[in-house]
């Protein structure tokens, strides 16, 4: 079986944790596995060299920041192989450009476009553990580094699983896997033994920061099933996979939450074509990305109220730029409401299973908390409710939908 | 003209000496200069990956150790080009690969085989000031991350200037050039405006640290001018250049020491041919640098004493192996001598003034400091004598050949 494990920074944060990633390495390829291994920088390191270009210019060249911040990784990756070999096992480490990681030419969050990986399929065939410094790749014609995003390490371990064909993608990090909800809010939270690439999606989207939601894209088109798991303990984590039957049976897989929203509202907007088009894209010009939107026909026909949310750290802006567009268009007014928060239930069985955005709202309902806002995918039902009732309503859904008894193990 | 600058570590030290450096760049840039400038790690950074590494293995593979090394410059360049474009000039970072700086295969201790450099002459063309990480390279078929040992960012700087046929290659340092001896123990110790590379070279490697010896004898064959001057003010500094004829009116241009050696003599060698050169052999085999060697026919014409010196470092590995091979040829003992010091007078002068020599040893007795071992080259002497007389043999050395006042300037 040909494997790929991906550790973040706190699982390489130091070098005991590196010798207990390469440890757990050179077991599974003890067990008759190939191993390639995709490591993070050190847990701190890429914020300590982003605070040092930020004291040499507020707006330093991304080519520049690129080469910066992919030294990060190329340290872990030949510590971690290092320590593979003092452990008697052949080991090599790979930069993204070694790795053939060719990306586009957009600086900081680089796409990949292939992945050629010859060297390091023969190496693999040596005997070797190849250790890949993630987050990384080189651009074709000027073999500039560029640096894949965020996260961009999850993508880069599935992005190879995928080229190699590898039979499963691990994702080791701090968490155990993937609960039905945020167990410090839910102590009797359940670990999935399996969920949807989509419901995943959703949940990553959502605010569940446990798979970077790129990389769960990229393994949804290229069906590489991903476990996420803890580098800290042997628990068997949550696989990431195909919709099957099981998960069908279940209406809802989780119960999601995200605070970082804020809701503008433009109010009397005169209901005439063209005005929403209007509106989003000079908000888009800005660059600034609008999540939830809402539009009801006002009670007079001739006027209506557009809600949206957006990311809360950009509300100031997104509002003064809505206040002149308003203007513009001749709308009554604009408010921002920055306490909100966004609940949502997450699940493929949402598709076969009628009446699951009713019973969501009865049961917040019934517990007095108030809906400002709705909005419904194929496998997602989401509210904005005041964000004081945030926890509560995370307790109720996940008690409603019974998560922690029933459901899918 | 198109000039070369170089920074070590103590000048790129934190982010407010890569702003001094960015300053002093760009300086030179706005006077109608092409600038290409290498850096090296920041002070420390280079010990502190070397120190991980350690943790995790006493024998790290050569190969990871490079990727690893190779990091510390990769981040100085970035944030050095990061730096120089604050300051609203054009600056582009490249690592040893975008050098096109292709190595041999010797990992940690690799040589330059040749330097492509096209893309670095594009972009200098359209204006850009080229940021290049020292002390790197790969290799050409693998491509290979190497590193270029110990004070290799100076060997990048001067093959870089080599390749582009640079019309200087300054070395900023934390020292204002090169002097007659060391300020510390002389005073009057004298800057010297100028110096041939066959004395720069007996200088660096007699521990005068002020450049790397194999980018001194780069520069000496492919004839680059060289200016050792500091990052931490204006002063001119020290040029390094081909031998004239003003340098050959000087007899002495510099009094160096060194305390790092140990000198071992063999007792009472059998005088049979071959016995110097079966000695030797071994303690080269076992890894140990030997430096100067001295044979003297003993007074009964059957037997020889042999002493050499080796770094204090080795001296008790290097003394033992020499006892083995004592016994094995039939000599009487073996003694070992750590607190020696060998001082040398170097000048290309020497070749066309006899009685150098003389002249240092009468020196030296007329101040009671007896000399144990003598070597000389056409441009050098060098005594081992007692470590305590040091500073004073310095001093008078440095006063009989009237290194302060007159000579060279």
């Amino acid at each position: 079986m040909l494997v790929v494990q991906k550790f973040g920074g706190t699982s390489v944060a130091n070098i005991e944790r590196i010798r207990a990633v390469a440890e757990r390495v050179v077991k599974t390829a003890r067990e008759g596995h190939k191993v390639v291994v995709v490591v993070s920088a050190m847990a701190g390191e890429t914020d300590k060299l982003i605070d040092l270009a930020h004291q040499l210019s507020r707006n330093p060249s991304e080519r520049e920041m690129d080469l910066l911040l992919s030294s990060g990784e190329r340290v872990t990756s030949a510590l971690t192989a290092i320590a593979i070999e003092e452990l008697g096992h052949k080991a090599m480490a790979f930069t993204g450009r070694q790795m053939g990681i060719i990306t586009d030419t957009v600086h900081t969050k680089a796409r990949i476009e292939k992945i050629t990986a010859d060297r390091a399929k023969r190496v693999l065939d040596e005997g070797y553990i190849v250790v890949v410094a993630g987050f990384q790749g080189i651009t074709e014609g000027k073999n500039d580094v560029t640096t894949l995003g965020r996260g961009g390490s999850d993508l880069s371990a599935v992005a190879i699983a995928s080229a190699l064909d590898a039979d499963l993608c691990e994702i080791y990090t701090d968490v155990d896997g993937v609960y039905t909800t945020d167990p410090n809010i839910v102590p009797g939270a359940r670990k999935l033994e399996k969920i949807s690439y989509e419901e995943m999606l959703e949940l990553a989207s959502l605010g569940a920061k446990v798979l970077q939601t790129r990389s769960v894209e990229f393994a949804m088109k290229y069906e590489v099933p991903v476990v996420v798991r803890s580098s800290f303990n042997d628990n068997p984590g949550t696989l990431v996979t195909k919709e099957d039957e099981d998960m069908e049976k279940v209406v809802v897989s989780g119960v999601a939450y995200d605070k970082n929203q804020a809701k503008i509202t433009v109010l009397g907007v005169p209901d005439r074509p063209g005005i929403a088009a209007k509106l989003f894209k000079d908000i888009a010009s800005a660059g600034v990305v609008v999540d939830m939107i809402v539009q009801n026909v006002g009670s007079d026909g001739r006027a209506t109220d557009i809600s949206f949310t957006v990311p809360k750290t950009e509300s100031r802006k997104a509002s003064k730029l809505t206040e002149e567009i308003a203007k513009e268009l001749g709308a009554k007014g604009v408010t921002l409401k920055e306490d909100i928060a966004k609940i949502s239930i997450v699940g493929v069985g949402m598709r076969t299973h009628s009446g699951v955005a009713a019973q969501m709202f009865e049961t917040l309902a019934a517990h007095g908390i108030n809906i400002m806002m709705i909005s419904t995918s194929e496998v997602k039902v989401s509210c904005i409710i005041d964000s004081k009732y945030t926890e509560l309503a995370v307790r109720v859904l996940h008690d409603g939908f019974e998560l922690a008894a029933a459901g899918r193990k």
